[in-house]
């Protein structure tokens, strides 16, 4: 067994403990360590189970968790034992009191006893999400039983597919002039007009005015395309008018955008989507609105104006608060009960009005979430998250179709996703910030995501921490309900960031595999490069695609795409399974998905490394593993019990282990 | 220099970026670190600075703050090296333009560098309140920068004095019988006299029922002897009429019990006291009152009276909720605004009215904080923390008196003190849990705090991790004002938990320079003992004191604790400062209490160790460290700017640096 705790000069350590992680005791939470009926209402019991494997020498195992603000402790019972089964399962009974509730494991063992393989084991630990800790830690990474509102069940199963509407595709209904240029009967002030083969600004004056011409016509064409990468839901960036392209400084929220085919469009869109048992997402900035939108301009025009209210003046009608300073995108301010009546409260707001026929989205996307609400001192982001909520909530008991709620937020969200608002995030801090730490081209000149540095390499035991530890601040619904992206049209491209074709197949690996919702960028798929958001949204090259023109598209990475995420749709495991950590070394990883019906166990490399001898000593009798999907130069042999995972470069391995 | 990462086998490391604690970056909430004109209020500048020893080869440092839910980040500037300096510090400003402004700095150095003791040095590391983490954290340790209202200044000065009145001192005000038993002229159903010198049960039926007599006269009468121990701030446990010896029972909070004197007596505690500068705390249940209380007997009796929605009914009048099930323990629903106009909301509610002449009062400390507005579904903890301080600061609009208010909380309370609420908490979790975790009779067969398991014995490092880790989740403000108690009337005895004489030594230095406000309960500078909480509820001998008879007073704790506590008061740093961790050892703890005056030395040791040899390598030229204080077994010697630290027993040393 290879030494998981101590590792080259300057390696962190690979957790708290000292136990290897594989011979640890283990909750998650998902369905195999937490039972209940149906979806946990107020007053319902849970059963929650830990996993303690055989080379575990536990002596017992106590309940602590936190109802009304104080504790209640139970011992747990161990489950009479089942055949072949290679350790015990340790069980008590929870009662939702709270719509959360915090609890954790106290794990005790004899002074002086050591695991299976010799490592001593902590008489007195903590199993909380972040792991077993041998000190007493604070509740911010407690489990967390959760009996709000669930989301919605077809979230577990979604894979997105990101759209930034005017780089995706143009269809036949858009006029185009002699070189291939977009030419609309009303081409906006703002727009430069391009062809679809010339490459976006990197960075300066012209971002966000070139117009290509994508619509939502040009969408449905791709749909085939889009199913064919194992995506269900389709994620299109904002669609109404507004005063660049990137329509984020909307100027109505009252209808589509008709350089994308207006409302007709995105209901032709949304129709075909549903008629595939596919789903759409929109985007809504609740933050701020346009410097032209109409609000914006009665607030201007009158300082005695009810909209007046819906924005921050400082010094009428100029001196305004506004996103990070940019004038053009003037801040709202939530306190207004008249602007959440238009925007986010009721059947007739901006958030109610488009989950109705004609468009039936099924959810939004809140843009800059993470700042909705919060000026000095007024934080009302929690109460306008909850209010979104209830809008959905109160659209699904009109229609039936239940929808999905996402924040962005590029930073720790925890604080907002105690589960009754935001069902989950786009998780950046705790998805997308550790793989590019681990799979960044170590040459990369890239930006740190906003830090006054570039890219980091850390080890992987540094990134597993982080994985870890980001996920273990989150409820586990929100965790599960939040989109993993790679990259995104804020960010540079996964490809550019990781440097390799090899890097890039390990990063669509922990796409397919970790928890989250897989949100793919259109265009990552074929290995598009990008160095800023800017740059990143070029256009998508369909001829090349058609063509499988490999100067322009990566064919050994749509292929791997496909492969990955539709595995994913095959192993339940890897779409509701919980979460078990196996090992970390400098450059792999290796990990669980837990499920009733079967855990999944994925070991990623980001390069060559010494072989990982590893029992994975989970519940069941030792099965048969079987490699469920291989990409790049990862190989796994099974002997009896034990996996040797080998890499001789970048590479992954799923196995099936039951 | 030892190794301050490698331990025995099974010793958790001493922190996460294996660099020698000393040889840290280091930054805290203290005045060294954090500067700003008077009390920092909403859009304020304050000056942060980052020490980095010499030893470490830092290459840049960036902060990286969180501003209306979005970062902002920027690089420090380094400060002009002054004469001597053993280091360099990294400046920068930031705005309070949140009340709460979290903020973290990131820590670059050259890949491969090593610290001046040749230990690896991460290229990339965040430095939170958690210390230096070479991976992404989440953002509850990030330090804060709190503009909201300050606690009283006198509070970062105070130590504090608990007293139980009736076990503390008897007048010769209270008639008494032949037998030496109290005999008031009406004595309550409850009660069972008790001669002074009988010991009180342990457990069982007549726990808070065994009445002793002792009244606030009789503490008058002991200002003598609270002041000789260094406090200057009394705290009452209840002093109203209730239905049991504890008073956490109210049957009233109209008036002070007559058993203890009445309303007189406490004013007259209160003025003796605020003639010699000192100040009184007393303690309120917001969280239930006794089912004598005239509020329940008016809601039981008319489920019409407005008193009937200050309780939670379920089966009115007999079936109502109550704390943890105790029937006489009715709990109350915080959301009637009519029990919070007479509770705790303005100048006339029991909060408002005991500030005013003629108590005076200088504070509230209340029972059962944690669970106060917290039932099912409903969460008005923060709401009424907010309300109450409200109230308190109109009372100093009125009086002039700053006043203190401390919230009981036995678990992680961060969740609750974010700096508008409760000034402070009763820091169980974050000063009592580890300091017995770390001294505790390794034989004790006393109970862990409401856990399911007996006091277990966990090493230097593992108690580092707590007292850190739980500090940093913590507002530095919300730390410093918080109570650092050893032992309370809710628990065993400091002496009975820890074993001996030397142990209790070590704790009392433990109390007297960690941050946060000393809480001594009376009874523990003697080295009284107690099994359980009601079983340290002893009477105090005052005539074994008085004589100091050696067979009922430990002279040497009471003089340690005289010495211990009084230092805190000539070291402004012990009081004041922030706190900067040194090392830590299975049997040893070295922290620095930082401090512009001067920064201060404290090495505990639990036990015999293998000396421990230290450059603090902190600011200012390697000045002549002087030994302020010592305890016990432990030596300290000087060699150039390296201390040697060793101990052949349990003891404490602590030294002014400069």
């Amino acid at each position: 067994m290879t030494d998981l705790l101590v590792g080259p000069p300057g390696l962190p350590p690979v957790d708290d403990s000292g136990v290897p992680l594989a011979e640890q005791p283990h909750h998650d939470g998902g369905p195999r360590h937490v039972r209940h009926e149906g979806a946990l209402r107020l007053g319902d019991h849970a059963v929650l189970r830990v996993w303690v494997p055989a080379a575990y020498p536990v002596r017992a195992v106590a309940l602590r968790a936190m109802v009304d603000g104080e504790i209640l402790t139970a011992t747990l019972e161990e489950e009479p034992a089942s055949p072949g089964e290679r350790g015990r399962w340790f069980t008590t009974t929870l009662v939702a009191a709270n719509p959360v509730v915090g609890y954790r494991f106290c794990v005790l063992a004899d002074p002086g006893a050591v695991t299976a393989s010799g490592a001593p084991v902590p008489a007195y630990a903590w199993l909380t999400a972040a792991g077993l800790v041998p000190w007493d830690v604070a509740d911010a990474t407690d489990f967390r039983l959760v009996a709000h509102d669930p989301a919605p069940e077809w979230v577990d199963d979604a894979v997105v597919y990101q759209v930034f509407p005017d780089r995706f595709s143009r269809s036949a209904r858009v006029p185009v002039d002699a070189e291939g240029r977009p030419a609309p009967a009303e081409l906006p002030d703002w727009a430069v007009p391009m062809a679809w083969d010339e490459e976006p600004a990197v960075r300066g004056d012209l971002t966000g005015r070139q117009y290509y011409g994508g619509d939502l016509d040009g969408v449905i064409d791709r749909l085939d395309h889009i199913a064919s990468l194992g995506a269900d839901t389709l994620y299109l960036t904002p669609v109404f008018p507004a005063g660049s392209v990137h329509r984020y400084d909307a100027s109505t929220f009252d209808r589509v955008d008709p350089l994308l085919g207006g409302d007709e469009a995105l209901a032709r869109l949304s129709a075909a989507l549903h008629e595939r048992g596919m789903r759409l997402l929109l985007d809504l900035t609740t933050n701020h609105t346009g410097a032209t939108h109409e609000w914006f301009r009665a607030a201007q025009a009158d300082p005695a104006s009810e909209e007046a209210g819906f924005y921050l003046f400082t010094d009428h009608p100029d001196g305004y608060v506004s996103w990070l300073d940019v004038a053009s995108l003037p801040k709202l301010d939530l306190r207004s009960d008249a602007l959440r009546d238009r925007l986010t409260r009721g059947p007739g707001s901006v958030v109610g009005r488009y989950l109705d026929s004609p468009i039936e989205a099924d959810g939004w996307r809140i843009d800059v979430a993470n700042m909705t609400g919060r000026h000095r001192d007024v934080d009302v982001t929690h109460e306008v998250a909850r209010e979104i909520r209830g809008t959905l909530r109160e659209a699904q008991e009109r229609t039936g179709r239940e929808t999905w709620l996402i924040a962005e937020h590029g930073h720790d969200a925890s604080g907002d996703l105690a589960g009754d608002g935001w069902h989950g995030t786009m998780n950046y801090a705790g998805f997308t910030r550790p793989l590019w730490a681990w799979l960044a081209d170590p040459g990369s000149s890239l930006n740190w995501l906003g830090l006054p540095m570039t890219l980091p390499s850390l080890p992987g035991t540094a990134v597993r921490r982080t994985l870890a530890g980001y996920g273990a601040h989150l409820p586990w619904p929100s965790r599960l309900h939040s989109q993993n992206q790679l990259s995104s049209h804020d960010t540079p491209r996964t490809r550019s960031v990781v440097g390799t074709r090899e890097r890039q197949l390990v990063a669509v690996a922990a796409l397919a595999t970790l928890p989250g919702v897989p949100t793919l960028f259109a265009g990552d798929e074929i290995g598009a490069e990008g160095l800023t958001g800017e740059h990143s949204r070029t256009p998508m090259p369909w001829d090349a695609i058609a063509a499988e023109d490999v100067t322009a598209v990566d064919t050994a990475v749509l292929a791997a795409t496909r492969a990955l995420l539709g595995l994913r749709r095959e192993e339940v495991a890897l779409r509701r399974g919980g979460l078990r950590w196996l090992h970390a070394g400098a450059d792999s990883l290796t990990f669980v998905r837990t499920h009733p019906d079967g855990d999944v166990l994925v070991h990623l490399a980001r390069d060559a490394h010494p072989p990982v001898l590893l029992d994975p000593q989970g519940p069941g009798p030792a099965g048969a593993p079987a490699v469920r999907a291989v990409v790049g130069a990862v190989t796994a042999e099974v002997d009896g019990p034990v996996l040797r995972l080998a890499a001789t470069g970048p590479g992954a391995v799923v196995i099936a282990l039951s």
